[in-house]
């Protein structure tokens, strides 16, 4: 038993999805999650500052006292995972391998789709693991841009997201992929939509249940579990504060209001 | 006579817009632009930030021995324009404070409405600056955070620019308005489906026209216009290129397409 937390980050409030499915299925862990809303989006830096942050990130964690750090940041988890496994003591883990491994576990036809944002559609990244574990695995990717503001803006629900969905999809769809990987820690936010827009006969992959199975293994193997009996508390800390990460942690989180702390680490 | 180019700077590419309007009063002169697009949003950015950026590309563009410079970008306009003034011997316009003297001369019922990013809305700028030169204007604000992604998409003919132009501005509408400032340099090539929401009844403001007017001022005043006969020449720099990139340019310019060049300021 250890009552140490977890700590979960990403460039932004996505990664919040993660939390939340960490949350989910590990109700008794103490949570601390870092976003660092002032420098957002990643996507557009280079590998060296992408690692530089997500370094100082890592080590903003490790003072927190943490016990397993989770990149919720598909930016990062691309870019620096390997380079953060091999210089801190302590594991680490990312998004995009759990929801490859997912994705392959539930496809029967074989016949894969990732969304995500223009750069990591452009990384190539999901497709180079899938073919690596199966050559000939069918895969149709697409880069929707604006599934991100619209999750931030709380429009989920509305017929905006639904014509989102219908402009990005409508050719992944006639093409019968049977998973969709959502490649972006924002888009479980449009899972309902999404399971309308393909009649519930798609197997959403969300990297943050994925990631919270590995989780949840990796704690239990290694005696790190925290067993108290009432719920875990959740620390939230960005680096900057606007309204958009308001409106991301009312939406994601569905608890009580809570204001996250700010923090710089420049 | 003087055929020494101008220079148009913004954080990304919605500056884009600035330029064209320039070079629709201007045909003869020389343009020069860069956009920031590896380090953009800068709206995210501290002041500091913002104003050691916006120095960085000011001394690129004087390399390239500019006339005069256009901060085609509301942050760096609001934030770093009196320290540019200050601090490089050559004018520099921003797009601020043309919009506002134009809103106000356009404005009958002297009720204005702005629109712009998050951090336009929530930095209070055109308000204050309206409010100065008539204390007893009516002024409604809103952040219509979509709107840049859906303009970037090329998507401003689809139906999702209609929906989410209704989704934003419905109430303003109601509250009428006669005069709306397009206080983002993106928001003008949303120009179509904004006068068809509005029925042609409401003026749009659009900084880009009002900053050309002024340069073109500028230049006469002081006898640096280029008075060739064949059309001046435009050089396009942006610090990444990406497909968003080329998108913007070719829905801005509609001209035959011109592939930016990449430099970096770091």
């Amino acid at each position: 038993m250890d009552n140490r937390p977890i700590g979960v980050f990403d460039s932004g409030v996505g990664g919040l999805t993660v939390l939340r499915e960490i949350r989910k299925l590990l109700p008794d862990e103490n949570l601390i999650y870092f976003g660092d809303t002032a420098r957002v989006p990643y996507g557009t830096k280079s590998k060296r500052t992408i690692t530089a942050f997500a370094g100082q990130i890592v080590e903003f964690l490790l003072k927190k006292n943490v016990k397993l750090i989770v990149a919720a940041c598909n930016t990062v988890s691309s870019n620096s995972l390997s380079y953060l496994k091999q210089h801190y003591p302590i594991p680490i883990i990312g998004v995009i391998e759990p929801g490859v491994e997912l994705a392959l576990k539930l496809t029967k036809n074989r016949h894969i789709g990732v969304i995500g944002t223009q750069s990591t559609i452009n990384s190539k990244r999901y497709k180079i693991l899938l073919l690596k574990s199966d050559k000939k695995l069918k895969i149709s990717e697409k880069a929707c841009p604006l599934f991100v503001p619209i999750a931030e803006e709380g429009l989920a629900g509305s017929a905006i997201a639904e014509m989102a969905i219908k402009n990005y999809l409508t050719k992944i769809k006639a093409k019968k992929i049977d998973t969709l990987i959502l490649g972006c820690t924002h888009y479980p936010l449009l899972e309902k939509p999404l399971e309308k827009f393909f009649s519930k006969k798609v197997h959403l992959v969300n990297s943050g249940y994925a990631v919270s199975i590995i989780v949840k293994q990796l704690l239990s193997n290694k005696g790190l579990l925290n067993k108290r009996s009432r719920a875990g508390k959740i620390s939230l800390f960005v680096s900057d504060l606007n309204e958009t990460v308001l409106n991301v942690v009312k939406h994601t989180l569905e608890l009580k209001q809570i204001r996250p702390k700010i923090i710089s680490l420049d």
